[in-house]
């Protein structure tokens, strides 16, 4: 069994990532921390898992991390590049569900989550951990830079269309919608039920902090700069992202068929027939991204509908994608369940 | 009192205008129709309206609309067509709430619509009843055509950008949410609550009704032909639609002092003050369109927020602020209520 | 004009004094204060009172609530008992919608308050301001206790019965449910949407604040004192209480009259026809109660369905309704809008 | 691998039967049928199912049901009566997840679903599957008569204390509140997503057709006559039962301890610890009830609070349940998913 942990589990990722590790045939649990909740029985905070996780948060310096193989980092931005370096020299692999090692310019990073890095060698090390586009990197990779929700399911929409150099690369329009469970489990008034319910609202439209991932994302794929204009929105809903991607076409091409292809051999990517609109609820618990390509009346628009779970393909599931490949696991072992509908 | 009848009144614009309608101070309500109900207390069907409207449902053979100053048709697409120019020849003015008289060009219509058009002289004559570009027309019209939920929110939000001439006219999005009440009160397995709960997914994205609707508008607005992508989304909220709107800049402008001039004296329109993200709650109720304005990155694409609610400015609300402005009442008389919030 | 001042606006029941006085034709909202948004514009926090309301929150030091006629409280428990005494030493009088004079035991509203109580001898003046019992009294007096929303609902729906004297007193059962905005609009975790959401559970069943207030209420009605299980519920939507009401018949009667006889000329209390479920969202954003009356399978067990809004009968519009009683207003001004509905 | 049949696939029953069936490592899909949706993908109608259930809707007349070992019947109420004769007849095993066989007594049965039963010989011979009351029987059954959402959650609640002998069994209450999945995925107005959202109410208050079933459960836990009120309640989520029972102890016992011990071997009840407050969303796609037991204010009412997925335990899980009791497999094979949280 390989021995896993999780750093700062008190969140949604983090309960996510219990309830799918708890579940993985070759996984044992080793421990999992929390400053804030240490002594407090993990069932207690998510009764979800009442006799399923047996264990307690610990404090962070009883946890013997380095005795497993995987680290999960589930924590806020800023945590994990203060301690993957000991974890990495006592031979732990490690993989960040935060942001700390997705950007690499680090100027960049520093610029947009307002802090300086504590140590950009391990950005520069770490695999971007989006198995579509970098599988074989993954698997021997020591550290992970799990992407972004957001960054996930935009991506994974563009990227047949980049690589396909059929898109005006200027003027990419990534207009996305998440359920409120993308906000966090922190206390805040915006994200309170009477607030969030029946109400939808644009957000960060001067500028979001995925906007610089998923610029770096689309940048690699079209071998250049590109111009992306990146507007998320709260929807009342629980999980879920629906990005709907708009792309101006620069020749004629037969956009399904190159979908189709792309992801013929993706475990978790399913292109839905033509016509189709994929629906957030149709992945919700799954780690399946489902997408949709149109091009409404004939036009010079193209429009993909790309939906994840944005706490499974967009966080814990992928996370889990991820240590499948590093540790030879077959890709999907615990996270081919079936989507939760209605 | 002036004498007010409606036509159709068992849908959700029915009840917005009988919740507005019997609070207008001006107004009688002396008849609402519906062919199924008939007989049906107007408080059985709609429990909010107990000892507020005492009125049936009676049949429309009996229910002497000819004795109206004003008719509200708040039917399916293709009722009103048929029992408009009888009322009008007994000098009855109408508003058709649904979509009759909306396209000018009948072509257009019957190919969208899927029937042949009843009264094409009168499509001639109908005034589109959005206000805010027509008020003087409005103000000696026989019949109106009151506009749709998105048409509204979207032509509102670009108006100001196209009538200063600055933007790309090729190539305009408008992304667009709406709560379920937009798919009305009719029975249907895909707005179930538990369909359509927890869900977010686009529809129509080949083709949707609104979309010649709103491509005449902003083609007037232009003074010739523009291009329109137009995506609606069913968002998890009863009321409300969110327009998230892009347009290319032509050069460069000051959009918020565009957007503030065009609309300094509009009662039922509000623009936020620059960096704001309008929220749909904010117009909960209420005949309001609250709009944003953004350049994201200082970019070269303006990216307009405009939230209504569906069922007031976006139906029954306008309809009303039309009446007011046909019979000389008030411009916001019985609409100028304060959004429910939270 | 009637000059009023609002003590702690920042949350649900201050917004919702906020929309209602607003409207309120002869009131003038001379200030409202808030330690801690002090110089935020009121239409900055709550976008839904934009162009409505332009007070900016103020620091109590600079309220000049000397200056008003009524003085509403709308802060946490234990705020008012400080500072009611000077305002009614200066003639002011004051409508508190916590709970700080609810109880008149003041014994017992410090076991359960937890606190010790600033000033008992104003606890026995005040009067309890449930107009349907009251109504006299709160015509002519200084300090309004205002009701809660828990007690408001199950008082309302026991009232009749127990004046009846038809029930046995020994073994009352309310089983309530409450939309969320009742948890107020503080940050916590557990009224998080992606909490609350989606989700239903009981809380408080060992004992919650509303228990000595129901059942200080349902003594006085019954003339000695009673037994009362009560078992509070969250349920996933912004506003509404739906109190489900259990009593063992001793003696055979008509329920459906006396309840209609009972509330006859109330003008806010509705008897709904036998048979009849009422739905809360027939009371959304009204100061009504709806009441229905059953008796199952002919058995002895009367069920009596309860709904209000608990931000405006069950908080800010019966406080109005206080205040329109202590100033000689018609009682119904300014809170007979109709309810939103859907 | 075993050949399983679903008759009468398209509700929401139909889909989780699919969601977990699909999912067994011992069961083989043979067929699902349906007589409007002949023809139609699976995964079309349910999206939720794309690559996982490569199945047609067929028609029952070719479905070879009879090559079975087990049929499902997830059919509307009078269905499956007509047809599980020459099924039993053929060998075949069935579990009707209607209610066609809950009511050993026909009168009743026919009173309150009003028809005429097809064959009351079957309903002696079917065995009620709720495996905490009769596992044994259940193993050796030819017809499982799979209980309702209601009955489940409120006779595993008070099961423990009607089987100590220690409550008044002439005055049971059962408030209960269920997500609206439970109506079905059938189009009607009053489950469309604008009527039933933000909303709460009671219904079926004179009479609902789960009474007879829960009080038939009671009273053979009882061994004589039970008093019972049941009250039902429509909350605004997708899926999950509360029920809230009420009973007047007539004597002292440790109540915590009883249910602890009752439920002390089963692998689907979880008793919580004293004090608790089960949540819905802890038992979300699980085929879990839990379960905790209060007496507030050291009164003489128990108040027992019990939640279930309505449709897992309550429905398709329960049905797989007794499947794999009929079938010799570990009961909690395919049936033992971590629920959905958030």
């Amino acid at each position: 069994m390989l021995k896993v942990g999780i750093v700062g589990g008190t969140g949604y990722t983090g309960v996510e990532l219990l309830r799918i590790l708890s579940q993985h045939p070759e996984v044992h649990i080793h421990a999992i921390t929390s400053r804030k909740e240490t002594g407090l029985a993990v069932a207690e905070l998510f009764p979800s898992l009442r006799g399923r996780v047996p264990l307690k948060f610990c404090d962070p310096a009883e946890a013997e991390l380095d005795k497993c193989a995987i680290v999960f980092f589930a924590t806020p931005n800023g945590i994990a590049m203060q301690q993957v370096r000991s974890l990495l020299d006592a031979g732990v692999r490690v993989i960040d569900l935060a942001a700390d090692f997705r950007i690499k310019d680090v100027a960049v990073w520093e610029k947009w989550y307002g802090m300086t890095h504590a140590c950009p060698d391990l950005v520069e090390e770490a695999v971007y951990g989006l198995p579509e586009i970098n599988r074989n990197e993954i698997k021997g990779a020591r550290l992970i830079a799990n992407p972004g929700c957001y960054p996930t399911a935009v991506q994974l929409g563009f990227l047949p269309l980049i690589e396909a150099g059929i898109v005006d690369l200027e003027h990419l329009i990534a207009d996305a919608k998440s359920g409120v469970s993308g906000a966090g489990r922190n206390a805040a008034v915006h994200t309170l039920f009477a607030e969030a319910s029946d109400n939808f609202k644009a957000y960060g439209v001067p500028g979001h902090r995925h906007l610089p991932e998923i610029r770096q994302g689309l940048s690699r794929m079209a071998g250049g700069p590109i111009g992306l204009t990146f507007v998320p929105h709260l929807t009342p809903m629980i999980r879920g992202i629906h990005a709907t991607l708009y792309g101006r076409l620069s020749r004629d091409a037969d956009l399904q068929a190159i979908y189709e292809k792309r992801y013929a051999d993706e475990p978790f990517v399913d292109v839905l027939p033509a016509g189709a609109h994929p629906e957030t609820r149709s992945v919700r618990g799954s780690n399946l991204c489902r997408i949709a390509v149109h091009r409404p009346q004939e036009g010079n628009t193209a429009v993909i509908l790309s939906v994840t779970d944005n706490l499974v393909k967009g966080a814990a599931g992928q996370a889990v994608q991820n240590m499948n490949l590093m540790c030879g696991f077959p890709e999907t072992l615990a996270i081919d369940h079936a989507p939760l509908l209605p």
